[in-house]
This record gives structure tokens, C-alpha cells and sequence, in this order.
């Protein structure tokens, strides 16, 4: 058997999840609290990789004994969290821990993903939310908002995302499932929910980028569709920052 | 006339409100946003004192040239805030600017001051909650909470409130009116809100302490009148950190 964990962690302090040289890492955290915990070394397989600043409201990986597909211990299971957490920074937490197969893969067996991404539209800066989400001083109304769900809409379904990737990234194809995608409002807080198989590199921070493009009354809510046809990231908007993003839910 | 600003700040990095020899103060930024904005020295006077860690949403000061009571400026006052906003820390905002006569007084024409005191009631700690309310990771139900709520109900109206006060403050009259006092959730959070002509040293974190007292059942919620009556500072609750502290609204 595997541990499977679900995580959150607030990513401002780190390079992202995955262990880099120069820099503080989810991973390099997990890797230090596991061998504290359990007394050896372990391997620690994410589900994504995320980038510096990107937040986590749940986020999987499963943990092993180095090299070996399964661990022992005798710690209860439903004692994990908390021993988890004594051991970790206060900005990582684990929420759950269960058993998975020793064939269990917490990227590969990914079904969807959903991130979303927050936007503050209040008039001023509000101190509680920097960091976390995207400030938009100029206020969007209702209708806006209503414009910009139904560009997230035409997201929605099977196709080539290439027009919403970085460059500097390496995969075989870049046609993705959306399932679903969406923007609403709540008090100041303006959310873009997405979900998909699977994402390109920077994909929901470029989409949040094109949505408020209509947001601006750039383009309509239709064009998305030109854009994504157009496989051209110069069609798209703006790379959202990282800190209005966060790895929202993990479906295996 | 006086500058009057209406405050939002984060409290994490500050050692409160007012300008120490030790330790970043909200005063001491505001002094230097000041002096950046009009050219000339200032003297800020705010509505309270906080302690370190405290945060607002809602603080109020005024702002004059130093040791006049009196401010001149050309700079519109709807474009203040975003001025001040500019030169600022990220953990600090100006929400509002308007002009007050010369003779208001930013802490002693304070009608009522509202504090809410945050509990986080998850079962594990939630990383994006860290320095911004205490954790309590027994499940509290929601009669609890109302037996919380109507425990606060008995810091209601004009009383002595010694109970209530810590210890290094000199004042010359314990007395103080409660204008309203509540507990109430949303989500995971669970709020004491309490509003009051004028606070004791420490008073809203020793309630939200004796409150945990009647969450923990280790008093009814009547006995609240008893620890007031007691005019005993070992009869009331713990002192609650400050990080789940809040000024939540200023009313002249």
C-alpha cells in the first residue's frame, strides 16, 4: 500500500511543488516531514507539478519508502494528518490521508483536475487578499461577469489548447478535455472554475488572462473560439500572475 | 481641515498600531507615506492603540502637518487613497480619504469601535487561515455556538469590566457600555463580534477566551455575569492570541 494524501498549501513562500536546487519546495517539505515521520526516506509522487506562488486547496501525493512502491507503518491512519502537520510549515497542511494500490499513480491517474483562478475587483487594494488573488480596481459588473462565464464556456470540450501554453514546455499532444468552466461572483471576488484531463503549462493563467480581455469589452465573449482556432498564443491574453491560482480539487 | 483615512491592514509584520523604538509600527508607515506624498513631517493620530499582530478592517486616523491641526494639499481627495495606496507596504490600505474639521480627534470622538475575534473550527489547521484566526480543531456544533452567542449577550450594556482587563494598563474607570455582543458561523469560521463605547487592555480577547470557556462546557453561559460581577481577572477565560483579532469598524 501507498499513503495518499490531500494538501493544502498557501504557495507564496515556495518555488512551487517540485524539489528545485535553489529554493524552498512543497516537495522538499514533504520529503523532510516523511523521514521524520515514519524514519526513513521516501519517495514523494505529486500530482502536478505547480508553479512558484501558486496556491493549493487540495493538492495529492502519495508517499513510499525510497525506491520500494509501498510503505509500513504503524501509525493509525487517521493519526496522519496530525502527525503530518506537527511536522510541518504552518503554511502546508494535510487535510486527509488514506491507502491506495501499490499500482496507484498520483499523476498518471489523474481523471480531472479543476483550478480556479481569483480576481479581487474591489475599488482598493485590500490587504488580506494580496497575494492571493488578482486585484482589478476597475469595478466589472454583474453583466461583465455574465460575459465572461459564457467565454469560459466556449472552453468547454475537447480541443487544441496550444494557443493557451507557454512556451518552454515539452508534451507529445496539446489537445485537452475541458469538462467544465465557469466565472462567478461572490462579495468582491470574481472566480474562474475550470476542469479538465489534463492542463498545458500556464493554461488556466492564460485563459484567465483571455477572459479578462473580455472582461475589458476587447473582444466578445464568441471570440474565444477564433482564438483557440487560431492555435496562436499571441491570440490569447496576458499569463495571469500565479498568485490568483489555485489547484482547486484532484479526481482520481 | 484634518485628513481623516479609513485603514484596512494585516497585522502579521507590525508590532501595532503605534510608533515603537523596537519594530514596525502601522504609525511609522503611514508617517513616511506622508512625508513621500505632501514633502513636510506629519503627525498621524489613530483611532486606537493595537497590540502586535492585531489587524483591521476598518481603523481610522487623521493626518496634519506637524504641529498644526491643519493639512494643505492640492491632490483631490478622491484620489488619496490610491496616492497613499502607492506608497504604502502591501499589508496596508487606504480605503477612504475625506476632510474632517480641525477640531476632531481620531481617538476621543469615537462613538463605538466594533471588534469581530475569528475562530477557525476545522479539523485540521487550513494553511490560508495561519496568523488570521485561532484554531479550534474540536468540532463545535451549532447549539454551542448559540449557547457562545448568548454568553455574549451578557457583556451587554454599561458594566465594570475589570474582569476583562489584563494587567499594565492604567485606566481611570473600568466602566464601559457593550453596545452588542455575538457569536455566530459561516463555513468554518465562527465570529465574536462586540461593539463598545471604549475597550479595556486586552478586553475583546479575554471575552472571546471566557467564550471558549462556554464552548469547552466548562461554564453555562450565564456564569458570564458571575466572572463580570466577580471584578476578578482569574475568573474570566485565557487571553486569545491576537492574530484572530480584528477592528472591524470605527464610528464617530
Amino acid at each position: 500500500m501507498k499513503l495518499l494524501l490531500k494538501l493544502a498549501f498557501l504557495g507564496t513562500n515556495y518555488c512551487g511543488y517540485q524539489v528545485q536546487k535553489n529554493g524552498a519546495t512543497i516537495q522538499e517539505e514533504l520529503n523532510k516531514a516523511s523521514k521524520a515521520l515514519f524514519g526513513f526516506d521516501c519517495d514523494i509522487v505529486g500530482c502536478s507539478r505547480t508553479d512558484s506562488g501558486v496556491h493549493a486547496n487540495e493538492f495529492c501525493a502519495t508517499v513510499c519508502k525510497k525506491g520500494a512502491s509501498q510503505i509500513e507503518t504503524s501509525i493509525p491512519i487517521q493519526s496522519v494528518p496530525s502527525a503530518f502537520n506537527s511536522l510541518l510549515p504552518s503554511d502546508i497542511a494535510v487535510k486527509e490521508a488514506s491507502f491506495v494500490p501499490d499500482t496507484f499513480h498520483a499523476r498518471y491517474d489523474v481523471k480531472y483536475k479543476e483550478y480556479v483562478y481569483r480576481f479581487y475587483n474591489g475599488k482598493v487594494r485590500d490587504p488580506f487578499e494580496e497575494g492571493r488573488s488578482l486585484c482589478l480596481p476597475k469595478p466589472i459588473d454583474k453583466d461583465t461577469v455574465e460575459l465572461m462565464s459564457k467565454a469560459a464556456g466556449y472552453f468547454c470540450g475537447t480541443h487544441d489548447f496550444l494557443s493557451y501554453m507557454a512556451q518552454g514546455s515539452r508534451v507529445e499532444s496539446t489537445i485537452r478535455t475541458v469538462f467544465y468552466a465557469e466565472v462567478f461572483t461572490f462579495g468582491d471576488i470574481i472566480t474562474f472554475k475550470v476542469a479538465a484531463d489534463g492542463f498545458l503549462y500556464n493554461m488556466v493563467r492564460i485563459m484567465a488572462g483571455t477572459l479578462l480581455m473580455v472582461a475589458n469589452g476587447k473582444i466578445p465573449p464568441e471570440d474565444i473560439v477564433k482564438i483557440t482556432d487560431s492555435r496562436n498564443r499571441c491570440a490569447a491574453g496576458m499569463t495571469a500572475p500565479a498568485y490568483g491560482l489555485y489547484l482547486n480539487k484532484v479526481e482520481y
